[in-house]
């Protein structure tokens, strides 16, 4: 079937015009809300793909959950590198803290006809992926901060290995009480790490300590909060995995309150690597992820899917690394 | 005279067609080198203006220097903040460490038809911004590096009063040998902070030192390298001006190297006041540049333009303030 006649048919099948069909799927707000629902519904009942090559426009559109820290320029400038050679332009949209994008933010995407889509921790929900599925606009998910379901392209890092990394440099240097302030539970990445760290804990042969665990957000401000339960802690902790680098230095500020020297009195062990990590006081160890290389790669992968060729998987996580520096020393033993 | 005759006439006198002449307002690509300079040369002799409400696309151009650092991230959300409230999405490009802007860009951006452009660092050529006026597309500079030129709107920072604070702030605590590690002279910001160095020290009735001056720029590499040739001098300086917080990070990793202790050894005074200035040990001392503030009114005037509102001023500069942290404290006496 043509995909003409697709179009033709929906039209038929929803009682409007054609053009009242290509309204929708150009994002055009002049059509009632009760039709659109209608056209969206046969369009994704039909599978109905748009051709390609009607793209008026070179743009790749890169959303963020929200724009904090360093962490997002990271991303910014791996997709800048690879649209800079492919002739692109990049469009950012931020959809404020809010896990998933509204409506208003999809009619301006299919406006605007992109190459294609990348999201950064912002999950699309099933209509969303159909709606652009359907105006054939490739989207891949850097980093999910949920689970955006197997057949979604996405980019991560090995967070799980990552949090084992830090946690056996910690055990390997002699400690024994080691916390972790962990990010967002409802973020997959987060989940990872902590149990990338209660996998070192346990085959090294000390028990799990939920008592040890603090949830932050990973702003440094979560960092500090729980920093400062841990470290008045009567038996406290010798070691923090912080779970990102932000909150490593919220638990730098809560150190120095307490009076306690890092690496001396207390060892911490970042995530991320943000530039910032080599500039503090002291260099912070910490984890590597590979922020600007997993951008160069989802923006690498949405372009070749808009050239039609299909990845030979649809999930790639880079290598996280320990970088170890100077927030890092064996115990000082009691007395 | 109506602009559809203007149109008219400048492609009779150009010889061309007046569809031709369309391609070069819209920036298609297909028109010869020569053609296309030949009608540019008469746009711009011609005052030719073209009418607003064409626009195609709800669009700001958002365009860096270079996207380094959270410096850029600041300005980024300032720009997000205003757009997002008058629903227009921002294009992002980077001019990948050159001043100036190539053909390249300019093209895409006619093509675009944006709303307007906010250039941060960036300067445009007399050539562009005839291009850009000649569409009907305003823009506005942000913190200058060079002379934009007297008709140019732009949005700075009270540089030189920042430059002045911060040596007078060392001043009042007793310090009497301050250094400066400045950034490039060819940068209009930096060279106002270290004027405004230079007259705290001056009205202070201290002469002016050029030996303790150093050019570095704003990256913490050269607070790094022109901290040590200062922290090595035989007499070296108790307080320095860096001229930014990157540089000052800088200076940081030096005096741990040189086993200095901030401030009882030496006192450090930043420029920018960016998320890491609280963050780092000491905190540290800082003149706040309001970038975020900055990026929103800037986003702000160029939308004002575009709406054909004239601004009351073409050169707006927000208030600088300095904030006292950890890293400055009175002169160690000698002995």
């Amino acid at each position: 079937m043509t995909v003409a006649a697709t179009l033709a048919e929906i039209a038929r099948e929803a009682g409007v015009s054609a053009p009242t069909v290509s309204k929708v799927l150009n994002g055009r707000a002049d059509v009632a809300p009760a039709t659109r629902e209608r056209i969206e519904e046969l369009l994704r009942r039909h599978g109905y793909q748009r051709r390609r090559g009607n793209q008026s426009t070179q743009l790749l559109e890169l959303v963020f959950h929200e724009l904090e820290s360093s962490w997002a320029m990271e991303v910014i400038r791996g997709v800048e590198n690879v649209v800079r050679e492919e002739g692109l332009t990049v469009v950012l949209s931020e959809s404020s803290g809010r896990l998933s994008l509204g409506q208003s933010w999809m009619e301006g995407v299919l406006a605007r006809r992109p190459t294609g889509v990348v999201l950064v921790l912002s999950g699309l929900d099933r209509t969303q992926q159909t709606q652009l599925t359907s105006r054939n606009i490739p989207f891949v998910v850097m980093d999910p901060a949920g689970d955006p379901g197997e057949d979604v392209p996405a980019v991560g890092a090995t967070n799980w290995h990552g949090g084992l990394a830090a946690t056996r440099h910690l055990l390997e240097l002699g400690h024994r009480r080691i916390a972790v302030i962990a990010g967002p539970s409802k973020m997959m990445c987060s989940r990872a790490r902590v149990d990338g760290y209660r996998a070192a804990l346990e085959t090294a042969g000390i028990v799990f300590d939920p008592g040890l665990v603090r949830e932050g957000d990973f702003h440094h401000e979560a960092g500090y909060t729980a920093g400062l339960e841990l470290l008045r802690m009567r038996d406290r902790p010798t070691a923090v995995f912080t779970g990102n680098d932000l909150q490593a230095l919220g638990l730098y500020e809560a150190a120095r309150e307490q009076g306690l020297r890092i690496p001396e009195e207390l060892s911490v062990v970042g995530f991320d690597d943000l530039p910032l990590a080599r500039w503090v006081g002291p260099p912070l160890t910490t984890v590597r992820q590979p922020l600007t290389e997993m951008a160069e790669v989802a923006a690498r992968m949405v372009i070749d899917l808009a050239r039609g060729n299909r990845p030979s998987t649809l999930r790639v996580d880079l290598a996280t690394s320990l970088v170890v520096r100077s927030s890092t020393a064996p115990p000082q033993t009691a007395g």
